[in-house]
């Protein structure tokens, strides 16, 4: 196969059906051309009935077929039935040779498998896949590589008309019967849509999968009717079980805690702990830990911080309710506290899109205005490269998510790692695959001391002569594989069975098979 | 001249330079071919300053040039200051050839006329004209006639691609240095920014015209930062004694408050006057009388409408406030009271934009849902059709806004109207020109009686044998012909100076120029 290297050494196919390769270049070095995709022009006269009795019948009158697209979204996460359902449906209508472009895949949609190994579908072109599907693909049951996609750069890739989508199934907590809906009300409540924008604003077709049906007009407007085609009712569209965590936590393991406040410390001394402060923070323990540190010190100096972005937990919210945060720009939840804010604290607590949180080839979005991120990592390497797609062992199992487009746009990005999981190393000389490229992560906190990028110079001078452990990520690195014996070996093959793309469209790596 | 005949029977010209004709067929007879605007992809790089220090710099910026589109919003009203401000700016800097495409112009906007007769502006496509650049266009001061479109309509065709803006100006009484704007806040507040949808997001580029820059993020975000290329901060976006009216009033003359205590009987007998109810009502006085009788009956059998759509006024807030309104979907405000009602009653008072208004291609609008709109109208005919555009003697001065969007999509469109105005029969054989089509238009609703479309056969029916004064049309025509001599003699030349174009595009009456 003919292959070919990106800016950051990574081999990746020069070519693949379907789809442009180009390869990586940095993180802002591959400016957009072109033009938004041209979706049809639509019509809906008064009275026309949007209402259908099933998702057969949505599937029928949409007209999807043999070769097409279809999308969901994952904002009922582990709890989604909206997938397996629609994907249920197409199977047993004997639609085939069908590409699916979810925003992200859970363990729940294991259940599609079946679907990839009889025909129905060919094609997976993420978002992400997980579970039994990303060990399936990684073991190379599909003939073109996954795509695996971030949170803005899926937004970019619609718009871009590089990923079309023919129908588009989006699951809704609350719809009228026009489709207007949102995720704020309703027994499967999950907070804002964000996921959803360019799926509803460029797709051929869109079709609204609702449980809990009310009077027009269903408000607030996440997903307006003008670009609906049709709503289907059923019994439920999610377990809310697998939706949220009831509560998100802190960690309470000494060392993680120890990183968090080490992350507080060094924003500290870069100066950014003051009035007007945003940022960042994830829903694992580490970054939660943080949240906790950072309010106190806010809160200390009776100082606000302007904004949160999110993914949002409980602890953001109650920054909100304490006054040491202004506002939370909110475009998933994580936890029952974050979807009760979005209603109770309505003006303050405001949904917003991924398109507009991340889609690099935007006139602007709000990552580019976070002073700090929080982030985790599988991996990291000694060139700052951090992956969160591909376990040590070499399988695709995690997505991008949000993670390249916060580091990209935050002035400050700390990731936060342990420098050895289980028997693996964390830090290392070269991570297994790159979702992240080490031009836009600034600061990684681990349990044995604190390395900078050396490119960022005012960090470097900022934490010189600091009480901080500041070490050479290569000490890191020295020390984590001296504890674990180095890197594992990865036994993989001569396919390429994902692609990595990075949020600009160009492709960062690429994952070959795992040969067991 | 070639000219061709529409199908209710006007006469419009063949062909107009840089445009399409498509003639009106029916108010649902042509629907929607093609795609929408395909406009550039952007980006904007982390630390992009998008604050520029004036008009002209932006002007520069954006690289605008002679023969250009630029377009304004009118959310100012006759309190607007930027499109002057622009467009002297473009004087100023030697630019010529411009066509102006604003959603609405006010007398205010009469100092553009020097820019007209110097060449800087050499075509309108509206919106509408006003005023004296009304009464220039009238009189054959354009070579290209002047497109007036309805609200619903000028997104249609932004997003259609047929009116192409180069730069959109948009005033917004709040903003961020990123451009996320709105109008809630902000000492030129003005409500909701439902104008400007289609214009951020079709426009090649889009500058932010503020006089209150706030710390990021601006929110509520009514246009958002991805879609905005430049802000630019000046001390005065308008006068806010222009912008709004302190407060709407309800008429006190007896015959008009009869006129609107007919309509509301007639909802009455037709049963629409319980729960779920839902309606649009103007800012005239007669409009606002029949709010006031609505409230009174919703009150007395203790039920709630589901929602109104506005311009919206004090007396619906009321209604909100005093339970016999559900929700409030605003896309303009037209008094304080509305502007207040948009921040405080947040969740139930809802800005939506004039795309979700009443676009017609798209897969649903908000008007497609109302049972019921108040509307006035210059001249009706015999045939129902309404003119809101042209004065009776053949000037045109009046835009059509929301008002064909209306009354084609409510279930039942009643229009108010004295039989006669001054020496005018505001009732006649032939309506000086067409902005609504009869076909649209259910209830005719007069000092001397009411008037119903027969086509419509179950009001007429509804109506039968009710105690209501139900009159043929046509009396109501000889009745004002009886009272004013007639119809007045307009002397006009052989060039068309205006299009009105229907909502969906195709040209519902052309006018000619005024000879006097």
């Amino acid at each position: 196969m003919n292959t070919i290297r990106n800016s950051i050494g990574r081999e990746i196919p020069a070519s693949v059906p379907g789809r442009k390769i180009l390869p990586f270049k940095g993180a802002f070095a591959s400016p957009p051309t072109g033009r938004i995709h041209a979706r049809p022009i639509k019509h809906c006269r008064p009275g026309e009935n949007k209402l259908l009795g099933s998702i057969e019948e949505a599937i029928k009158k949409t007209g999807l077929s043999d070769g097409m697209t279809i999308s969901f979204h994952h904002h009922f996460r582990n709890g989604d039935k909206v997938g397996n359902m629609v994907v249920d449906a197409i199977a047993e209508l004997g639609i085939k040779d069908i590409t699916i472009a979810p925003s992200s895949m859970f363990p729940v949609h294991d259940r599609m498998l079946e679907h990839i190994k009889n025909g129905v579908i060919t094609r997976i072109e993420g978002g992400s896949v997980r579970s039994e599907i990303g060990k399936a693909v990684s073991r190379g049951l599909l003939d073109i590589p996954v795509t695996v996609r971030t949170h803005g750069g899926r937004q970019r890739a619609i718009e871009a008309g590089e990923v079309h989508i023919d129908v588009a199934f989006l699951g809704a907590p609350t719809a009228d019967p026009q489709g207007n809906a949102n995720g704020v009300y309703g027994k499967s409540a999950c907070g804002p849509l964000g996921f959803v924008w360019a799926d509803y604003m460029y797709a051929d077709k869109v079709v609204i999968i609702t449980d809990n049906l009310v009077e027009y007009p269903a408000t607030p407007i996440s997903i307006p009717q003008s670009h609906v085609d049709y709503v289907v009712e059923v019994k439920s569209i999610g377990d809310p079980a697998g939706i949220l965590d009831s509560a998100t936590k802190i960690t309470s393991d000494p060392e993680k805690l120890e990183i968090a406040r080490h992350v507080v410390e060094v924003m500290e001394v870069l100066g950014l702990l003051k009035d007007g402060f945003s940022f960042q923070a994830g829903a694992g323990g580490i970054s939660l830990g943080v949240v906790k540190y950072l309010n106190e010190s806010l809160a200390d100096k009776k100082a606000q911080a302007s904004f949160a972005m999110g993914g949002i937990t409980g602890p953001i919210v109650d920054m909100l309710h304490q006054g040491t945060l202004r506002t939370i720009l909110d475009a998933q939840a994580f936890d029952l506290e974050a979807v009760r804010s979005l209603e109770e604290d309505m003006g303050r607590h405001v949904e917003v899109s991924h398109y507009l949180f991340g889609n690099p080839h935007t006139r602007g979005n709000i990552v580019n205005m976070m002073d700090a991120s929080f982030l985790g990592a599988t991996e990291v390497d000694v060139d700052f490269n951090v992956n969160v797609n591909t376990f040590s062992n070499g399988y695709l199992l995690k997505p991008s998510g949000g993670h390249p487009d916060a580091a990209a746009g935050s002035r400050v990005t700390f990731i936060t790692v342990p420098i050895v999981r289980k028997k693996f190393p964390v830090v290392r000389k070269r991570v297994t695959s790159v979702t992240t490229p080490g031009e836009t992560v600034d600061v990684i906190v681990t349990d044995r001391g604190i390395a900078i990028n050396p490119k960022n110079h005012w960090i470097v001078k900022a934490l010189e002569g600091t009480h901080l452990p500041i070490v050479d990520i290569h000490e890191l690195q020295r020390e984590a594989y001296d504890i674990t014996g180095g890197e594992p070996e990865i036994h993989t093959g001569d396919r390429f069975i994902g692609l990595i793309e990075y949020r600009d469209g160009t492709i960062i790596d690429a994952v070959r098979n795992v040969v067991e």
